[in-house]
């Protein structure tokens, strides 16, 4: 059974995800009352904020335990396959 | 009663929160499944696009009927507060 | 002969330049004498920010004198090429 | 002496720095010809796209060189000083 590098701080991030649910749940209420447009860019900017440090975390983990001591054999397509990810993340 | 820029497409916007509330949901299942950390990563950016996408329509429904049309009085301060918006946005 | 907003802080603008283009040509610098790359990328991060905040600059004076007082004629494609600007940016 | 990761693409990170030098002057002289700020805004959206893929570039290699395989030592920090220079990345 394979375990990744997030095991480790598995609450944290599920933590930190609830309270992001909550935050776009909080959106559509806001939305649906009709709330005033820049409050409501700031809590999508929380909320977006919010998942990019989940992401920092994931990948911290990731580079620590499937990057740099891969459980076996190359550990070139994991470089390649993260860079990948973090870039999608800058343009996200 | 006030009614805001966003109304107008109200549907539109409460539908593509709706979705992202469901990424976030399904990045919780994820994390407790140990699912690979890439494919996490990837969602992760895919509701943060769509946050993103959220806060542009909103942007524009704001400049189109608040700043370009302000109801009543000086639009200055409505200006200064849509792109301090724009930069915590750009910044998220 | 048209004057476009960012006209009133030219010279803060054209200052700002000059130091992201002195910045990115340090960073040819630091490459060519094989720095370390962590702080290369600081040295990038610094450029973007930069960058950034010329934009939001530019973005403010825009939306101050075209969008929300137009020259002439409808603002509408003003507001749409202003937001489509700002999704860009905020995508870069 | 050190030779570090990026070492081996040097030229084409060179070549894309000096494109972006170049665009940066471009954006001073479009400043003070007055051009239309919506071009100026593509232009700044193109220079930061471009310190984006060099930034990626890096840290593609840095990860591959510094942190999958570290000269000597724990590589312990260097996920730490990574991760946190992908965080500055992410958010700049």
């Amino acid at each position: 059974m394979p375990t990744y590098g997030y095991s480790d701080n598995k609450e944290d991030v599920l933590a930190r995800l609830k309270k992001i649910e909550g935050q776009v749940r909080g959106l559509s209420r806001m939305v649906d009352n009709d709330v005033y447009c820049i409050d409501i860019l700031t809590q999508i900017t929380a909320a977006s904020n919010g998942l990019k440090k989940v992401a920092i975390a994931l990948l911290d983990d990731h580079i620590r335990h499937c990057v740099a001591e891969p459980p076996e054999g190359s550990n070139k397509d994991m470089v390649r396959e993260a860079t990948a990810a973090i870039e999608r993340l800058v343009k996200s």
